[in-house]
């Protein structure tokens, strides 16, 4: 896999809690034009705090992560150490701290391993190696089963560069070990405004992700660009990140905690957008709906409800269309009971399509079925 | 038990689905006072529809129910065979089919058995026996695994009268087979208006009931008064009614689908009573917080985060005080940990307190914790 140009990086472990990798450092040779966005969560994590502050300036130079500790409701203590994180690795790589963002993701309300932590960032410099993000992507993950990286080579007026994303998260989030975070690196760099890209493209990705519906105090997506190999039209740029985003939400959805399958859902002729993120929303977090799914039963009736119950936004019944793939399920007989229940029960990537022939507005939305494995995951999972 | 007087009825098998019973009918001598409460979700159920059309006279002398088959989803028919049940049955008893208030539970999407129905309603007067309600609590059931019955003898001017409750639902629903339904029959009137006394009563009770999240098609809730026992004052009246609600309201949350633990939330000190519904709501409603209570981790960073993604009621974190039980979670040390382990092991009843810290307001909700059994009765279930 190519490495967008500039970008060194490593991942070890330095025993936060086990023997997995912990702790993980990417640094650009030049200082990159960055934009971020942050969960919505009212009490975010100390990280978000700093990085908040530190992004205010649209430039970084390196991020710093660990897993297994997320640094939230930590209070001051937990604001000083992001800081002081920040400062020892500024020092070891000899740039200013305030490029620095970090972030953290794993269990919430324990003080982080500070002096572990700051060991590991003054001996970073040596650790870097060009590229190597692989590693870095397996450092940032905790219930996650597989890492979660999705990278483009993208060639333009004789240049050739690369935008690299990557992600971990196997919740939508769940604060004790499941943060959604995402990095997305980039030699080139685009001609429109960085944060407005990366926000576009995250609203039509990661905003319409949904594992739980619980909204971790750590999400972050972060966008670096530091302009190697030039400057991209935005058309380009934002298609590319776009497909990045997607990958990426995609393979977190996949990765679901306990998932067995990815769940599409797409609402179509709606009102506006509200009305389709609402109805799209209701479908993809129903228990009914994904343990359903999850089942292979084609009980569209729990469609019909999941609809039925977003209060404000009535839909007249007779317009609705509801497909599994390209089969209808309203009102299926028999037989073609039958066809949907092979179509969930043979397919990993279930597509739901509801047709609400309400206007021109349509948007998909990205989950996955839910099972024994999530309860047991959550259930025993002990603090 | 004691019943209402002047009330006759009988639960019979017509073979709907099994051999259980599965059809029910509720008859009063004298014609009552009545009021109903039904499903927001814009899908609902044709007796929803016809029971709106009834209850319009603020009268209601019978109530016919099948439990295995919800007639949702039906369209014309559905409406149809509704009224035909009423009409059949009217003649049956004698008196008008629009004192008849249709109730029906089960699969959606699928006709009623309208020719089983119908005999059953020619049929039903030989079976009506005074009182005898038990068998209609029993012939309501669907995933229920008990009966939810709930009563109140009442002396008062040297008269004695019952008012009788009883309930089924075994998610908040769920439009295959766990819709809500609960009728409350009295020989008791109130001097008060019949259906502000139910709604305020049913504001505080079922509508603070989540197991699933997932609104059906079909719940129903509706008070005959026949005022047999004479007229109590309001006060009476409502704290006995009030009484009655809010025990069958956690009969209900204690049966959902595959609960272990019935859980209450308390929120306190909220600013009003809006945000007080949206973080106890949050809270109850977390999958997160209902798998650890599930597995008694009293991981206290889970209710952060459900109280936290309430992203427009935002609270602030030192002002928030966390409780299981009497214990306090917020911050809690080992030692702490290991009591709150404790008390989630070893009761039945858990009891979360969220104190605020913003007004006056205080409300109370009611779910149940998520384990694999809901998953199971929801996934392997087959239409």
């Amino acid at each position: 896999m190519k490495y967008p140009l500039g970008f060194y990086s490593f991942g070890k472990n330095i025993g936060i809690k086990d023997e997995s990798l912990d702790f993980a450092v990417i640094y650009s040779q030049q200082i990159c034009k960055a934009a971020a966005v942050f969960t919505k969560n009212n009490f975010p994590g100390a990280p978000i705090l700093v990085g908040r502050d530190h992004i205010k300036s649209g430039k970084l130079q390196a991020i710093v992560i660990n897993s297994k500790n997320s640094n939230v409701a930590t209070g001051d203590k937990g604001i000083e150490d992001a800081r002081k994180t920040c400062e020892v690795l500024g020092e070891s790589l000899g740039i200013d701290p305030k490029s620095i963002l970090p972030s953290s993701t794993g269990v919430i309300g324990v003080p982080l391993p500070i002096d572990k932590i700051l060991k590991a960032c003054s001996e970073a410099k040596d650790n870097l190696k060009e590229g190597n993000l692989e590693e870095v992507a397996n450092a940032i993950l905790t219930t996650d089963k597989v890492s979660k990286i999705s990278s483009r080579e993208i060639s333009f007026n004789g240049k050739s560069g690369v935008i690299y994303g990557m992600a971990k998260g196997a919740g939508m989030i769940e604060p004790n070990m499941a943060t959604m975070l995402c990095y997305i690196l980039s030699d080139w760099d685009s001609e429109e405004d960085l944060y407005s890209e990366l926000k576009s493209c995250v609203d039509e990705t990661f905003n319409c992700l949904s594992i739980d519906t619980d909204t971790s105090t750590s999400d972050t997506v972060v966008l670096m660009s530091s302009g190697k190999a030039g400057v991209l039209p935005d058309a380009i740029f934002r298609k590319a990140l776009h497909e990045i985003c997607l990958d990426l939400t995609k393979k977190i959805a996949m990765d679901g905690e306990g998932a067995t399958k990815l769940i599409i859902v797409k609402v179509e002729s709606a009102k506006n957008e509200t009305q389709a993120i609402k109805i799209g929303k209701s479908i993809l977090n129903s228990p009914l709906v994904k343990t359903a799914i999850y089942g292979g039963d084609p009980n569209w009736g729990r469609l019909v409800m999941a609809i039925g119950k977003v209060f404000d936004e009535p839909i007249p019944y007779e317009n609705l269309e509801i497909f599994f793939g390209e089969l209808s399920v309203k009102e299926a007989d028999n037989e073609q009971k039958v066809l949907l229940s092979t179509y969930l029960k043979e397919n990993s990537e279930i597509h739901v399509t509801v047709k609400l022939g309400m206007g021109n507005s349509s948007k998909e939305f990205y989950g996955c079925d839910f099972t024994e494995g999530y309860i047991q995951e959550n259930a025993y999972y002990t603090t």
